[in-house]
């Protein structure tokens, strides 16, 4: 008797830290600072929502099925704003709208990968992305990630088999922030392309880099689609979290097989979400360069308050994207920590545990901490307390 | 090397079949009669499409993500619905919502079986049943229902091995329209009960019987969640298709796999989404019935042209929900046959091809016609348009 997919993995990491808040309660002059989820808490911009609510109203559209692959139109925009944004060329017959980033992972794992395959992914991981390649009986290669918090395509050439089918990349980086330099990104490329590999980058927080302008050059080559599949989501940049937007980048070959998995699990990602993204493409370019930089002022925020964190035994060891990754300076392990943080000291963070093979060093030492939902005295805070916290 | 999950399975019938009609050009007084795919045209309601506007205008929980296995109110008012619709006890920690019934038998069948395992699955099937099995490959086991278009359990008895997982039943089933008598889902039952095993039911359709009143007995029996999984959508009952909201009940054990899946894949479904369904379940009762009776009508349209359709030789096989099973009077396959119709008789419907084991001759004798998109006149001209169509 086969094991069922779902019973060859683990619970859902937030569905677990939710779980930690049943019975505590919190006081309206300490109340929770929840660093759990790298979702922002505000609604999207006015303008957003009434284009949302009018299409709702007005455009029959709205209510139907759409294409499996995705609208046309919106296809068409994010082709024409990656090609910008990265400087390359990518059409809309390489883009298909999934129902989120992690969707659009799980139905390219589909179209690459079965039991018994292999897939290198650096740790710490996304765990999601571990909890499919479980589910998929894909084989998990965990490529450890230096101090740097980057992973080595030299140390990656030497995981691979003859049943590894792709290497899977984050960046920036969920959960360490981490963003990998343009030649790691490249160096990878290489490595992917000459071993017949694909190279995933999943971008999900690609408008929130330091450094704004193009992340990499990936997309400059014109063949890009023989080892590259890029993913990207709506839900950070735009707040369309609960619509589900997402997206990936690669072949149209790969895109018919995806359009296989799609159809059968969802049909269509949401038309009603897509024609917010739609909207947000043309029009809040502006509107999210500056959220842009209010998430690099509490990036600052975060950054100021890591000597205080040192004085206690503390070190931010990444900061990027939505994340910092921050080490702890106790013997316990890094879930026993989570715990007693929400418990004793208001402050939900998840632990380097869910991002990382069991037992593993790096993840036991230390938190994933999402500031981007808090804005920069509420990051004060939260150091404060992580510095009045005296362990477990 | 694997083979990848997506090339396991065929292209999306819906999709090879809008194939179809690209290059094809149909004129103002032949206009196609799309009997494709089983999806409302018209829009929801007024005021649901205004309670949507509202909610995306003023609640921000509506673009956040939500509970991966749903909304609670909204599990609460369908657990109401069921136990009231079926005399049955159903709560909410038996329900989940999905993004779509389609994912709501993904996410079971990934807490159900894994690559070897058997599902039993009568013939004519839902293709996107036969294509999650293929892509996760768990054997399909056809078992081919009789002329009454019903699936026999004695004989699905006899198909049950040591691998056996699931028996997959669909009523008012696609393709063929035929309801299952009370009797034949009790005997499903028993016998899944006795052999260990999960009896699916994917009652998207439940809305649209010819019978009011229950469906069947299941949920009258207390212990019904330790055989009997239930799969449901909100797409055809309350129009919202593009809004992807299902439902799964099952066992809170089984719940907590599924929330793996969901929490994977696509995180959670819609909020907006599942506010649309609670509203309508609260307030669109007496509109649901007097779409029933509509789609009634255009039953007994469909019914009265089946003398006229004999004369030409082709036999109206099975009558329900929103589909017609015919048998066409041609030597060649249903595909051709098909791909004929949309050519030259401006007609789109599907041939049993898309829901039969290669090779079977059931499938290859017949077309499925979605027809309750089309009001009763429009069926007259897609009766006519049959009995004048000459073959291929």
């Amino acid at each position: 008797m086969a094991l069922a997919p779902t019973a060859r993995t683990f619970r859902s990491p937030v569905v677990e830290a939710k779980g930690w808040l049943a019975g505590l309660s919190f006081t309206p002059d300490r109340p929770l600072i929840d660093a759990g989820q790298a979702a922002p808490s505000d609604p999207p911009p006015e303008a957003l929502r009434r284009v949302i609510a009018e299409a709702a109203l007005r455009d029959d559209s709205a209510h139907q099925y759409g294409a499996v692959l995705g609208l046309g139109p919106l296809r068409e925009e994010l082709a024409a704003n990656i090609s910008a944004t990265y400087g390359g060329r990518v059409s809309a017959a390489q883009l298909a709208i999934t129902s989120g980033a992690n969707h659009a992972f799980c139905a390219t794992l589909a179209s690459l990968a079965g039991p018994g395959d292999e897939v290198i992914l650096p740790t710490p991981w996304y765990f999601n992305h571990k909890m499919w390649l479980d589910m998929a009986q894909i084989g998990t290669v965990p490529l450890p990630c230096g101090t740097d918090l980057l992973p080595d395509p030299e140390q990656a050439a030497a995981l691979i088999t003859e049943r590894t089918r792709a290497i899977v990349l984050v960046t920036p980086n969920n959960p360490t922030g981490a963003e990998y330099p343009p030649e790691t990104l490249a160096a990878f490329r290489d490595l992917a392309r000459a071993r017949g590999l694909a190279l995933i980058v999943d971008e999900t927080y690609r408008d929130f880099t330091a450094t704004p302008g193009a992340p990499h050059g990936l997309f400059e080559d014109p063949d890009w689609d023989d080892t590259l599949i890029h993913i990207y989501s709506f839900s950070k940049s735009f707040r369309l979290m609960g619509h589900r937007v997402g997206a990936v980048a690669t072949s149209p070959a790969r895109l018919a097989e995806i359009e296989k998995f799609i159809d059968t699990v969802t049909i269509c990602p949401t038309p009603l979400g897509q024609m917010a993204a739609l909207w947000g493409l043309r029009n809040l370019a502006q509107w999210v360069a500056s959220q842009r930089d209010e998430v690099m002022t509490r990036q600052a925020a975060m950054r100021a308050a890591a000597p205080a964190l040192a004085g206690e035994g503390w070190r931010l060891a990444g900061l990027g994207g939505f994340f910092a990754w921050i080490e702890h300076p106790f013997a316990t392990d890094a879930t026993t920590v989570a715990q007693a943080l929400a418990r004793e000291a208001a402050v939900l963070a998840l632990p380097g545990t869910f991002f990382s093979p069991e037992g593993d060093a790096t993840g036991r030492a230390a938190l994933r901490v999402a500031f981007a939902n808090l804005d920069a005295p509420r990051i004060a805070q939260l150091a404060a307390r992580l510095c009045d916290f005296k362990g477990v």
